[in-house]
């Protein structure tokens, strides 16, 4: 049974924080910086929050969403489902067999996004992708392509003399993973050689995706495209994703989910950190990997690139999020998150109640810590599905799991547990199924409410990585960031509207 | 730089607990329990430490201990030899070859201790030793032998007529694991054609082993002797110390100082959890096992073996902890407890001052959770080298690090810190390479002073696995225990008679 079905309706409604007597002398201020300050000269100890009032304008359609009757069954029903979402990793497959892609083809992290307007990072990493696939030699070939500019590109094909670059070479397709019903981390780029891990929700049977972790620094995902960034891709493709189909499919399904619940007991949170999920995806695996007959040297090698990867199991937790952000999707009525995803250039969000319609703005830049070279100015805004993984109750929201996380970008243990804690001020739920040992085995606080987003100020909490603004740099930090509060004022409005129907129709 | 070198001879002072001011109004009450009530009742945070009286006699120890002029200086060289020593896993030998043992010499945890005074598990961890070497046929000719009842023993052999029990065998020999400088869990026993990780520290060149770790419930050394045991102990010796042995020397030597410091930001203290160690140690030897070209059926039982016991670990987390406390041995002057050891029968403690000196009594019973079907009349005294652990301080003196332990016996997260917080108050030091996320990456409380034990009352907490007191059961529960304090007032009362000598002398 789950919190919410424990405490009924009670949980839904919230209160706008304000001030909270912990104990006679511990006072958590929101928002009220005079009084808090007061206190604090006083010698009180206080927790300062920081609350803001509803952005101007926002007041009307927190009333209709508020007073929409269908609300409170909805959301309970959303976070139900999203809570009992399971994860099994069931096969491995390239993307041309799982999504039917074809030559030309290409999937990216966020809300849908052209050239045009696509950042450095998201630029690099479809570069790479077309030189993985054979269909342009070079860089400049590749930019002139997806910009378009098919006569420089065929200019470049003639002089190069190649059979790749053939007057029969399609245009350049470019869609949001999401709209494939998967995920991928970063640029997120995906192309049709590129093998995938399935996953399946064996409670809803929803079904989703997400491609394998390349590792860190210099990956196409962060946007580089050098030579031995697409000679990895090839390995991958060629040795480690038919290596894993093979184990998968001898082994049988790996419950993605219960790694998911242990790893948040030992220090990792999901996103920025699943160095014992990966551990644990290894050891499963391992026994069909070893008895499978495969080649010593291959083997090794697999081993050593999964196990030398302490993010390789990220790529598990972002489809089991995506399950359970599918699962709670759709409900007419709810004003539950269901994904929020960034390409680059923009932030995007979509909630139960409004389907598949994106609320989008422009995303923010990560603050957090630069690989040595690298520094603000070398950053790219918020960009990857990566985020929801947030979405469904870890990463960012389970920070207090994993406190080296806040500690990498120069906090602390409490500052790890306080983010944890605010973001229980704007969920609806908590997830039994994913406890925090700092918070004595509290569950994470899951299914982001967009009214209460809207009416505490209080945005989701991502950690993250960083890409390089420019087109192959690849990998600068890692940080934490938040959406902008527009896409919820947004998404607030198109709830407010379809309440506003719904109240007449009825 | 150690936080030792950093404060000087200060943090070897130390104060007797009494009340600190944390902030204006928490307060930390030790032993006043009237005034802690009188808080308590005003609506004052009170935090309750258990502290009681130095015990009576004692007071004159302590002085002349306290005044040791060769004491502050000793001290910190002990807590800085404790502090530097590495571990490297350097081979996996037969017991045969690394000490030397003979058929019938057996080795066994805590102080010495023959088969009249040997508690169950300890007994049945012998009988399954002897039944292992093929020294004797049954149980009941195991339990004549180790008797001295030989002309019983031979009884048996005459009416079995084997080969293996002649009139030629061997007299049984116990000895104590440490007196060999090794370590062994629970019941410790290690028969010659047992194998043995051997340890290595890099930076003071000591050695120590231990034994490899059979898994839970029915093994050996929580006194099990069944067929099943006697088989697991075959294979271990057949298939993965040579597996292992081969992998190490492919490899080269394991880092295992690393992991533990990467354990305790994983939710393991070393003790009773060693889940991330576990995977990691398997990280580390995976390539190696793999390309030595092993039978790929016999790898995937390794490979099983190992991943499918979360204890694996310990039986290398220990001899590094042995390692540290043979580094600070031996230095005069100095009462830094260097083994804590129980054999089921006596806790046993040594001290740096006194070098290999046994001061014993009798050991407490654990508290904690039981196995089904089994409750606590079940349980058997204290047992195990493993407390060595908690000597070089991890184990339950890392609790903080692993609240999941805390839980498994009642407890919660605050209740795993509070009681390595508590450690702090008997150790010399903080150990800069184990740091605890929950405490903002503190080190460790590190360095066990007699001292400070006799003073403050404040016994070291040690986490523990229990054994059943019948021979054969194996392991009923998990839980927390004290080592008796007699054992520090004798060592105390020793330390301060070389301090008078060494006075006198001077």
């Amino acid at each position: 049974m789950s919190l919410l079905e424990e405490s009924g309706s009670a949980m839904l409604e919230g209160t706008i924080p304000s001030m909270l007597a912990l104990d006679p002398t511990h006072v958590v201020a929101a928002g009220v910086a005079g009084f808090a300050d007061d206190l604090g000269a006083q010698g009180v100890a206080v927790t300062r929050v920081d609350w803001r009032p509803p952005p101007v304008g926002t007041e009307g359609d927190l009333a209709d969403v508020a007073v929409d009757r269908r609300r409170v069954a909805a959301n309970a029903l959303a976070v139900r489902r999203m809570l009992a979402a399971g994860c099994e990793l069931v096969d491995v497959r390239p993307a041309r067999e799982v999504l039917g892609l074809a030559a030309g083809q290409f999937l990216h992290a966020g809300p849908p996004i052209g050239w045009e307007r696509a950042s450095g990072p998201l630029r690099g990493a479809l570069i790479g992708a077309a030189l993985f696939e054979g269909l342009v030699e070079t860089p400049e070939e590749a930019e002139a392509w997806f910009g378009g500019d098919t006569a420089k590109s065929h200019s470049i094909a003639a002089t190069n003399n190649t059979a790749t670059a053939t007057a029969t070479k399609p245009a350049p397709e470019l869609t949001p993973c999401h709209h494939h019903g998967g995920v991928g981390p970063m640029a997120g780029v995906v192309s049709p050689s590129m093998w995938l891990f399935e996953v399946r929700d064996p409670v809803g049977g929803g079904t989703s995706w997400c491609s394998l972790n390349e590792g860190l620094g210099k990956v196409l995902r962060y946007g580089a495209f050098g030579p031995e960034v697409v000679e990895r891709l090839r390995w991958m493709a060629g040795v480690l994703g038919p290596m894993l189909q093979r184990a998968v499919r001898r082994r049988g399904p790996v419950d993605v989910k219960a790694i998911v619940a242990q790893m948040l007991h030992m220090g990792d949170e999901g996103h920025n950190r699943n160095r014992a999920g990966t551990l644990m995806l290894l050891r499963e695996l391992l026994p069909s990997l070893i008895e499978g007959g495969e080649d010593g040297r291959e083997l090794a090698d697999v081993v050593r690139f999964v196990s030398g990867n302490d993010h390789f199991f990220l790529n598990l937790v972002m489809p089991a999020c995506k399950l359970a952000g599918q699962a709670a999707s759709g409900i007419a009525g709810s004003t539950v998150v269901t994904v929020m995803a960034r390409n680059g250039t923009d932030f995007g969000i979509q909630t139960s109640g409004t389907g598949d319609r994106w609320f989008t703005a422009p995303a923010n830049t990560p603050e957090g810590l630069f690989l040595a070279g690298y520094g603000p100015d070398d950053a790219n805004p918020d960009i990857g599905d990566s985020a929801i993984t947030e979405t469904a109750g870890v990463g960012g929201f389970a920070m207090a799991a994993a406190p080296a996380i806040a500690r990498l970008v120069g906090g602390t243990a409490a500052t790890a547990v306080a983010t944890t804690r605010l973001m229980y001020e704007i969920t609806l739920t908590e997830n039994p199924a994913f406890t925090v040992p700092a918070l004595d085995f509290r569950g994470t606080p899951t299914g982001i409410d967009v009214s209460r987003v809207v009416r505490t100020g209080v945005l989701p909490q991502i950690n993250t990585g960083m890409a390089g603004r420019v087109a192959g740099t690849g990998q600068v930090g890692a940080g934490l960031v938040t959406p902008p509060m527009e896409c919820f004022t947004q998404a607030l409005g198109a709830l407010a509207e379809l309440a506003r129907a719904a109240d007449e129709a009825a």
